[in-house]
């Protein structure tokens, strides 16, 4: 008997045939005592078509007032699969009312399209709770001071579910998704992955910025800082499996020290091969020259990720780092066009080809010799290693994009990640 | 230079194309110097296909709370087409904005998926247009008291134009439809049917309610309740037509006696299928007769239209009156289970094959023989008539079906439709 907060993906509502599941799991949920909230994302497919008609009208449009009627169209996915969802808990016997993101309300900034959750008014949530009534809220979305939708971006339904758990101080939030948890990689690469029964959030936090996408990483931030457990698990068991059973399925995001340090010290290996290298070579080793660079790509909008700044020899220095794949040829252009004439660097070098692998555990904080037993699995498939950046609980290598399948399932098989958690 | 309204249907924004040309259209009357509100309805089969999925879910659900969900839904597919015409509008260079109901707010009552409206707050919209923004209003839905959604119901787009033209005191309401005004009656029964230029707001009120489905009904009322000017025309026209060609198309329903005086005796003639006669024969001929019989029909929701008592013989009398074809089995079974046994009538009989065929003219106030001349054009064709109906300015004859076609040419002669006004 709690207050839980189920979010279901645009897979889990596809169809009114798997809304209907969704709403059979929810009222059993309901029948077992629990006060439920639901968040619903958009049914799958129906965001890219609303934004594919705005596009065949205005290709492209950077002012403010395109972007606010992008919202208020793309915020009706949700709406309408809220609704949807509303109707088949009552069909099922179970009272049930859906709001929009205005409706609860759902406070925001005015930046469209990627807008950020100030503050949930829950009074209205709370009333129906009590009057014994499931209600959905449309993730995704809110409004802003001025009376505007607001959309929170994409995959933002994480967030809103992860929001509204934190705002009602919910016992649990349960993420259900088309797959049964966060794995120790991903199993498509190396069948030998194993689901993780708990990550810590800190985990879970580099994991999803390092390519996992089981989680929107804005709503693990939101779970990490207002402390809200969090459980990924799968919307494709029959919704009558066992409710015991069911709410310990799937991954557990934790906050708890005590538990985590009992655990492996690597957790998982996540891979991107969203990123591209550049390398400014023969820079004058001044001080100043990391901001005279990455500034200038910064300005231009462009996220840079791993940096790297060798020991200089002779007064010159060799300045590398990754940006996303798709800023690739602009940062190239940009960097000839005005940081090689004005510092005088020797050249810029490109290589599109590259993949980021990384190791990740709360362990590693405090076990010496993780990143050189990796570095030693990498070097004994002889997989050189391009580029290498640490933090607490990550070390994360750039390699030939090529390698990255075999880097993987090395690694795994290195930290023992295949093997049934002791 | 005037404040107008447009009113687009769901053909005419029936895709990105065609919402393109709307906004062309648009935006050439905001050129010329116009404050521009515009309603559009939902792309054609939108609303369809949400209502559809909700039945998928639910077949039949009688709740409010269903009913609820239902508008929360539906109100999607004018939100969505609101904001795709105001991206539009934005890509011609007009700076547009768009606003759902609750946005406004346009108040409604609570009566779900058929809600009227209470009142509209212009103060959003007028601040819009000073600063030189069209202004898109979504059509079909508003907000009720306890800020849920509501609609209008079926064509309530119509509605929603000619509410917020009379809030806003527009100088015309402009329906844009896919044909290109009102006729003098069908052009697919009478090809010599002529488009009429004005037509008085009674007349416009008796053929909507007599069958035809230029316009919604309830539009009509609003409009002569607050003396809205409206004018029907059509979005077929090349969207570059000059501007004063374009605001003189179309048919203007008016206000103003003085020009009816003027017109044809008849302006139109309205005909439908879809409705059926039922007769209670050999009713005991004593006060509360009717009551009896119509008070059973109106409890079991179904609505009357034409209704006939003869005068009795011998004590007992005949009772005939006509529904929706689509409540006539319900109709016969109701009376033969309640009504025969207790008030001892003879026998109920009743007739689906029936066409109901008025001529409609404000000049009949005050010409004698109208009537008499319709009776006579259909005898001449040997056409029977089953019952009459008269008002002020229409008189409705109900005939066998299979005549229909030709008793609406023979009027549409007899009365002079086919010459060009005067």
């Amino acid at each position: 008997m709690a207050l839980i907060v189920h979010k279901y993906g645009g897979t889990s509502m596809g169809s009114t045939e798997r809304i209907r599941n969704v709403a059979k799991r929810v009222a059993k949920w309901a029948r077992a005592g629990h006060q439920m909230v639901v968040v619903p994302s958009a049914m799958s497919g129906e965001t890219n078509r609303l934004l594919g008609l705005a596009k065949e009208l205005a290709p492209s449009q950077a002012s403010s007032a395109y972007h606010r009627e992008l919202d208020q169209l793309a915020a009706t996915g949700e709406q309408a699969s809220s609704a949807l969802l509303a109707i088949a808990l009552q069909s099922e016997g179970q009272p049930s009312v859906s709001y929009t993101g205005w409706q609860v309300p759902v406070r925001t900034n005015s930046s469209y399209t990627k807008a950020r959750i100030e503050s949930i008014d829950d009074k209205r949530v709370r009333a129906d709770l009590d009057a014994g009534r499931v209600v959905i809220v449309t993730g995704f979305q809110g409004i802003d001071e001025g009376g505007n939708i607001t959309t929170l971006g994409r995959g933002g339904s994480d967030t809103s579910a992860v929001a509204i758990a934190a705002a009602m101080k919910a016992a649990e939030c349960l993420i259900y998704t088309d797959v049964d948890g966060v794995y120790t990689t991903d199993p498509r690469v190396v069948p030998e992955a194993r689901r993780l029964g708990t990550l810590s959030f800190e985990e879970m936090l580099e994991m999803a910025s390092l390519g996992s996408k089981v989680l929107q990483i804005r709503s693990v931030e939101f779970a990490g800082k207002y402390k809200v457990p969090l459980r990924v698990l799968s919307s494709f068991t029959p919704w009558d499996i066992d409710i015991n059973e069911e709410a310990k399925s799937g991954t557990l995001i934790t906050f708890e020290e005590d538990e985590q340090m009992e655990k492996a010290v690597v957790s998982g290996i996540a891979f991107t091969r969203d990123e591209a290298k550049i390398s400014v070579l023969g820079v004058p080793d001044t001080p100043g020259i990391a901001h005279q660079i990455l500034g200038t790509v910064a300005d231009a909008n462009i996220d840079v990720d791993v940096i790297i700044q060798n020991v200089g020899k002779e007064g010159k220095t060799d300045f590398s780092f990754t940006v996303n794949r798709g800023d690739y040829q602009r940062t190239i252009e940009l960097l000839k066009a005005q940081v090689v004439p004005k510092m005088g660097a020797e050249e810029v070098l490109g290589d599109d080809k590259i993949a980021k692998v990384s190791i990740v555990g709360i362990g590693m904080r405090s076990h010496a010799g993780v990143a050189s037993k990796m570095f030693r699995a990498l070097s004994e498939e002889g997989i050189n290693i391009k580029m290498i950046s640490t933090s607490e609980i990550k070390t994360s290598v750039v390699i030939d994009d090529k390698y990255v399948e075999l880097a993987v399932r090395a690694l795994h098989k290195a930290f023992g990640l295949d093997q049934p958690a002791a």
